[in-house]
């Protein structure tokens, strides 16, 4: 029986980290389609979101069917109700570069503002928070997991760096405040996909240590 | 056996409850702050965030324990994990309601820009979508919960309406743009509240009726 449960858990973490896999591209084709400006990129983007629910829809259900079989304890049972909020936490994500790509596609509308420096940026280092906070998961890696919460403070300083320099623009010359307004949206979606990962990377650590890092703040 | 795990499980509800009151309290809170230009009351929004985090580590520890303890099944189990999630919005809910006084705060530093209609109404639609979203989940009512879901649309259009209107202010006048931009925040910040009362509301339909309406539209 125990056996039995062990390679359902393993079914359990592929699940997981291919819905990872699915939101790592997504996340990658934003921007691509942000710099590029490339609209058909962005529409894939939005698309690939339905395959990303699904997903967290079967992790949800095999959860609560292995609760129910198996009547799991301590660490299994932190597991399994670790992959459920971070199912839940990948689609949020997923959503997120959903509304990125809308922008994104908007933003074709018109000529480019300026040379995307701080935006990829924030990409870059969020993308890279997503896939560590999954690793920190996968090698049960709670090191890993406070580098990610770490990070996000680079990405909240870059977020706030991009607004007033959009904000600037905006005052200096009104025909770039629609534009302006988007990227700051988009810059804040970024903002609001590394808090997710550093959701996953606070849940990692309870489960590794069983100490709640949620809500506090964490040394550097 | 059986009737103490009632005894718990009713112990649960009335944390989440508790919660739901918590936040309903900071969403009142913000809108009166933001009205009546009242730093001293959204300072105490961001600080009440405390409370609210408290319960939500609360409630997950006890769900945990309930799980392990009692090996509940079927519609215990799904209460259970439904709670769990719940908690997760709420306390998201409050994060956004801390955000909204920060922008409050930061609004103080200049004029009123205009009387605000468009974030009363958003502000009164989104407390009563959170106070339905848990009136549903407490008295197992999915009618009421798929009438938060059509909600939500009105929150959306109210947030789209004002960020154009808000648009059109800066166009007009430049000096306005820091002012509109905060305000935009405010709006979204408002819109993701009524998203999560909308995730509570999908997460009580498929409590009560096992269908899953997430990642679906919802037929008026």
């Amino acid at each position: 029986m125990e056996r039995h449960l062990d390679t359902e858990l393993n079914d359990l973490k592929a699940k997981i980290l291919l819905m990872r896999g699915f939101v790592e591209s997504q996340l990658r084709d934003t921007l691509q389609a942000l710099t590029a400006r490339d609209a058909s990129l962005a529409m894939r983007v939005i698309q690939n979101d339905q395959a990303v629910d699904k997903l967290d829809i079967e992790i949800d259900e095999d959860s609560l069917h292995l609760l129910a079989l198996y009547h799991p304890t301590a660490g299994d049972l932190r597991f399994i109700t670790t992959v459920m909020k971070i199912a839940s936490e990948l689609e949020r994500m997923s959503d997120l570069a959903g509304n990125i790509a809308e922008r994104t596609i908007e933003l074709n509308d018109e000529p480019q503002l300026k040379p995307y420096i701080d935006i990829p940026a924030m990409a870059q280092r969020t993308i890279g928070m997503v896939r560590e906070s999954l690793d920190a998961f996968v090698n049960r890696d709670a090191e890993l997991a406070r580098k990610v919460c770490r990070d996000d403070d680079f990405v909240d300083d870059l977020t706030e760096q991009l607004f007033r320099e959009l904000l600037s623009f905006m005052l200096e010359d009104p025909r770039t405040i629609t534009r302006s307004a988007r990227l700051t949206f988009i810059g804040k979606y970024y903002e609001r996909i590394a808090d997710h990962a550093t959701n996953v990377a606070e849940l990692v650590v309870y489960m590794v240590e069983g100490k709640i890092i949620r809500h506090m703040a964490v040394e550097p």
